[in-house]
């Protein structure tokens, strides 16, 4: 069988022996910790969710190696039907998870792979795609949640891996030995390392013939001896330690993101995938990024649940008929169907790669992600224009529960006769969830920087773009020659 | 033969027989007068492309009723790729001709009613259906270009059109016979009428009983006796009456609009689809519109030329490397693009109707032409802080040739010794053209109100989001229970 | 002596026996709390500066009633340059500060009452000026911190208070005794509260006649029995019990609100400013929420910080030459220069009132706020695309002072070797504390709803700008004659 | 008497015998030109609103030379309060002509000079200043228009005046004579030029000592031989030409941009300012930009017209109480009052300087400007979003005349019984005017580049905004020690 269940997946977890640090102290139970559990949670609903036969066609693929049903977070992409359903799967588990779920980076590293050992074979006669076919039946199989593991530290920005003064600012070979090689260095903002059974490491730039140390790509269990994850703080994160729930807004799921280190860990040759074949590294990074960006259709999912909890507070806040109010929401929508449209626009105009695997559009890819660096910015701002400022001035759970000062609170913050305070209070919590607190870390900071800042796709839309041919028509037009100057 | 030639059409419209007013006065020869004459240029570059190889597949579909290979602004769109190439021939037709081209105001009015007389058919047992295929079949195998009138006067916004107190405000029957109708009132916005074979008319809003005499769908030859053309101006105009071209800015194509009055036209009954139904006018009206806000596609390729105009604005005047202008290039470009997903998304989202067209997703359709009323202004603006003051400050191209100041011109202008300052005034035409000019009347304003105003389409995406949904979703995150307040 | 220092504050305020009450608990030391303390440090600095000289001029001012050097907080202003001072204050403040100094509300509480209690006393022959000008000397003399309560929790928005099903929604007179009277209801969103000595209440809305047991106004000693505060929730407000500093961003200052309950308090007449003059509720709440609205000069300061904190984070980076971030740098500041315009020009173009104070110009004070609902949410989000992902993905402080894994933060969290990993986690933690911790609840929510939500200003636009005027000149301009239609 | 009416100013235009060209022709009466005579018009408002009582505060000033009373176009800024009235009187006569009224751009020249010639004799003993206040004088006293010539041809963007290929590309002294100067080149888009008495050269960017031949300043009679003027085509501008006035938009008012040549034209010296003086020559360009920046005050103006005209097609329209109507008349009013904000603010905080001229404040006027180069766009979007889409199809005046198709336009394009279709064609005519006609040449693309490009305004930010201060405050608040790193 080759799919789990969410429990299944949940006791897999707990069978893996991870180094995680919070707090400055190690973890022992990482899947119970009430910080790291709700992210666990979420995750998990890419389990769930494959078994309920109204998503199966969105969540599930039939495997192009064995035939068998599998999760989709674990498929190749065969055609432009996969790649319009991957942005569809985004929005679904983003709508049902109000968070960032994980596990799509695993399977943006393994679409990417899929073309880009095939390439290197193609012009270097290496096994590359085999190996990692290899590798794919085990993840297919065993229904693996794997963590795509791209962003080094990078260390002095103006310098190529090589030249830093810290050689280990990029992840790199230190060692080759004959049954595998030796590794060290970092990866950062990792989205849910200690929820993944396995990391597939990339390089992080285009790299030249100096920096063919750096120009590797393997994938190793996660619990490897050797790797180190240290947990990174979110806002709000220790509400999850309070004891109650309404507090923390979304009660149910959440995201993290760790350093990971790798202090001199070791990769068998059947877990390489790339080994100083350095100028494919950019042709890694862009496959990547590529899906990766689609894979932001998430946002649009999380869009969802913020335009729902802003529509519930203008009911319990009762305004919801005021013209403005619907007008915002009207807004809130445009909004996120315009984001919508990019991700199922990369997906639609995608194309076949020599290997069989089909991939995004490019410049649409980065177009769609690029609007994700600005629309939820927006769509926020608007959240919180309707929420009203009760939404940051609301006392905690402690306070409605408090047999003193739990009277004032029911009584003052009840808008309407008909409706209770405390899930007026439940909504607030939620948007300020999302707009200030745990999932405002993906929603917002995570949707400008995650699979590439900004610029990075400006630079990208300026190299796809085709400004030849603009120009060209352009001159037609007011009648220049095209040979004049 | 299906396919007409760009000089087969040409002649087409010679033999026909418009009252067309302009400036007061009737037009004795349409296709000839210097103001219309870029408009037909622009709607001949549809029959033109349409026999070019590397344009056959967007440009040209095979007929679901024929078999026959037929120009795709005739076809009813047979499949999701029928939809999108749709959209992609709307790009490329825009970036051709750098205005509007006129024709998929027709064909978005066939595909409309192949499926409301279907549907009007199923619930009546009428037989508008087959008319409407035998008729379809004509405009097919002759190739003909069909206006689609749908835009009312309105008169009074306040009242329906049986209340008005002119009831000629929106066009109705005014006389039945057994051989078919008598109609009157008017038709405004016409876009490309007068390069029209044909005129296909329909509701403009949705109507309750009493409006029943205004439920009508019909269509007949442009110059049928009692159809009238009132020419509307547009922002410089006159410049094509001046001798010159370059002060055209664009010195090849154009559009037109006209006010098509109605005065008391007759009707044969094989040619009307919708007689008093008027419980599916607003059906017809959803889906001509969102199949017309698909349409928009076409700004992007006006987009196109566009952006090429600045980029060479910024090569003539030196300034193409400098990172402000570059960045603004990728802006324009990223705006560009996001349109461009847009109409690939609601294409892509598509459905089979009952009757067998493929019909686009009207939510993201809306969404689209929502985005259509912003993203060209911003564009536009771009374009003007890159081409420089020049281009509202220039002399005019009889400045250029004269003797006496041809020669200042020439050497004040000139910003590289290497160019010449005559491409750049075509160019800062061109800018012109397109953000003040004739061909800003159709990438600014018509993107703001054509196929509805932007009013029109925040009505259309309140209704059409799924905000139960959304809120069902918002309620499970942070614990409110569904049935509880 | 009129002015206390910062210390005189800090001990003035541990002299008050006030009734609050946090996560369900009453507390105890009120000004030692570590989550209130912050804010107490913030509003201290506005007594420490008023020592400064180099801040003399805009902190300090001489009483028009006794001629004593006193804190501009405590002053009424006596022309247009006090006006533009008060401005300035707020940046100098906000900027020294990183966040909301909440001693604004009460100044802008007594200018608002120096207008309408004259105005009242002129038309119905009462005394309330005198009274007020009594306490206002005791206020000035004794250097007295203020809260200004003005938001009712208003219960069902579309009833007025009197039809309310719960007639405490709005603060009301249940009392009427021969020394004073007693008042029941509670005021939500309540800046700084446990912060003042004093409390000044303020009806809403405008009222009518039914309304006028809402129609009061009044000021009492903060810890009068009776009045209870609950404090509002913050996003990341627990930080500040963590132990470390480095975590919270904002090491030294914070805000604060709460709700105040007022459960049957007594209030004797001499502290009793408008009494059931219904008719001047409307004034006295516009004439507060212009001076209030120009009192988000503010926030200019803080966007001072941030823009100091993202070019920091540049650095720390090592991006900071690029040429992207120049210009978004360029683009915050241009932004926050805009807001500094819009405080300034209210000022700068107030007026004098009958009672001799100086009032700020209404619709300039309405379109400066209705900026500052927009441009710090844009700054916002260019500072987090400036800082980068690793201000949401960073671990804690506690993280990088341990034994284990401190290495392994200062190792790959170093960008620049001549630079600190721990100032560069500093300054990280402070863009996050700006834009989505305790400080975000001021920069960015508070800048929505304080002093009015959006939509009341655009109301207050509305009704302020002469859009006859506008029509006459736009109708001689192309040639309507005024009498015509 | 030091002011002439506007009448006068007409007969003062007659006597100049200047030579000026337009569609390669000479033109020998410059004044009753149609194209250009609503050009003459609008500044002839300059003088005829200082006649007004009305406006005599704002239109006219106390020569601080003579102590007579003077139009404030000729008048030295001696306070804070000149300087705001400059700015009022910018919105004044925009809002009174609609257009650019072309006599701001002098002032703006005599002001920088009033306060460059006192510089430069205090560093190098000249008597410039004198010189200058000797010619001010006699312009205050004739109370004549300076056109303020500043913007150079630029040839090769990338070249300083000294290395172009043609030396002419930068203005500059050819020839050193007893009685005074040769200059030769052109100034470019020179506003108002051929209804001035007197032009005003000054250079157009910062200058090394290569380039000290280009470092001159100098005034001369506008009929000077050798100075030839060259007009600008602007969008719409025949529609002058037509006979009717309907079409126009504004039937009353225009502007006009030309090029201007300088032929070797001889200046005495008592017209020169400055010569050779290269450091000062960025010194002369900063001042003047400066002032100029703030006098886009005018757009304001403009505006208001805009929201007028607006707002009368929404009641022509029939549709002025719908409320997303009237959101986006708030909106545009809102966006207007920021402009406003922007020209008080400035001037507000403006400072004297050592010739005692009082300057604005540069950061703010830069900041002013730089929002001119974008809102206006925005409001001239939405009003084309309330006008709709017959703003741009509607038939011609001739077709309204028309007895053949007069009674179609009228019936059809009537809205309400009760009012015009002619008054409903006016406004929507003046609405294209502005935005997409002659007034929008002023409106917009002179917004965006008149008195700098945008980027000019960003480089100007960068210089003046106090980024080190910001830092200091950013790392106080989170505990980097300023001498740390």
């Amino acid at each position: 069988m080759a799919m789990m269940t969410a429990k299944e997946y949940e006791e897999s977890l707990r069978r893996l022996n991870l180094e995680v640090y919070m707090f400055g102290k190690r973890i022992d139970n990482v899947v119970d910790h009430p910080i790291i559990r709700p992210s666990m949670n979420a995750l998990a609903k890419t389990y769930e969710l494959a078994h309920r036969p109204e998503f199966e066609d969105i969540m599930t693929a039939t495997s192009h190696i064995t035939g068998n049903k599998i999760n989709r977070f674990t498929h190749i992409h065969q055609n432009i039907q996969d790649l319009v359903k991957k942005s569809k799967m985004g929005r679904l588990l983003g709508r049902e998870t109000g968070c960032c779920f994980q596990r799509c980076v695993g399977m943006d590293a393994l679409n990417a792979l899929s073309i880009v050992t095939f390439d290197i074979d193609a012009k270097h006669g290496t096994k590359y795609y085999d190996r990692f076919i290899n590798y794919l039946k085990y993840v297919q199989e065993k229904d693996l949640t794997c963590d795509g593991a791209m962003t080094d530290p990078k260390g002095d920005r103006g310098l190529p891996p090589h030249k830093q003064p810290d050689p280990d600012h990029y992840l790199r070979v230190v060692k080759e030995r004959d049954d595998g090689i030796v590794v060290r260095g970092a990866k950062a903002h990792q989205t849910g390392a200690v929820n993944s059974h396995e990391i597939i490491v990339m390089p992080t730039i285009a790299m030249r013939e100096a920096d063919k140390d750096y120009a590797i790509s393997f994938a190793l269990p996660s619990d490897t001896p050797g790797i180190i994850y240290i947990m990174g703080r979110q806002s709000c994160d220790t509400r999850k330690l309070e004891g109650g729930h309404l507090d923390q807004g979304n009660i149910l799921y959440g995201g993290h993101e760790a350093l990971v280190v790798f202090d001199d860990v070791f990769v068998p040759w059947d877990r390489v995938f790339m080994y100083k074949e350095f100028e494919f590294a950019g042709q890694l990074v862009e496959k990547f990024a590529a899906y990766h960006r689609q894979s932001y259709a998430c946002k649009v999912g999380v869009g969802d649940v913020l335009i729902g909890a802003a529509q519930l507070a203008a009911e319990y806040n009762g305004v919801a008929r005021a013209s403005h109010i619907k007008d915002k929401i009207v807004e809130m929508n445009h909004l996120n169907e315009t984001l919508y449209c990019g991700c199922i626009a990369c997906a639609s105009e995608g194309h076949k790669e020599p290997s069989g695997t089909y991939s995004v559009n490019t410049l649409l890819a980065n177009v769609h992600k690029h609007n994700v660096t600005r629309i939820p910015y927006e769509i926020s701002r608007l959240s919180q224009d309707i929420a009203g400022g009760l939404m940051v001035t609301l006392p905690s759970e402690k306070d409605l529960r408090s047999p003193v000062v739990g009277k004032w609170i029911n009584k003052y913050f009840r808008a309407h006769s008909g409706l209770s305070t405390e899930n007026r209070m439940r909504i607030m919590r939620l948007i300020e969830n999302l707009t200030l607190g745990t999932a405002a870390v993906g929603y917002l900071t995570e949707s400008m920087h995650g699979a590439g800042s900004p610029q990075a796709q400006r630079i990208m839309i300026a190299r796809k773009v085709n400004l030849e041919e603009k120009k060209r028509a352009a001159k037609k037009l007011c009648g220049i020659s095209e040979s004049e100057d």
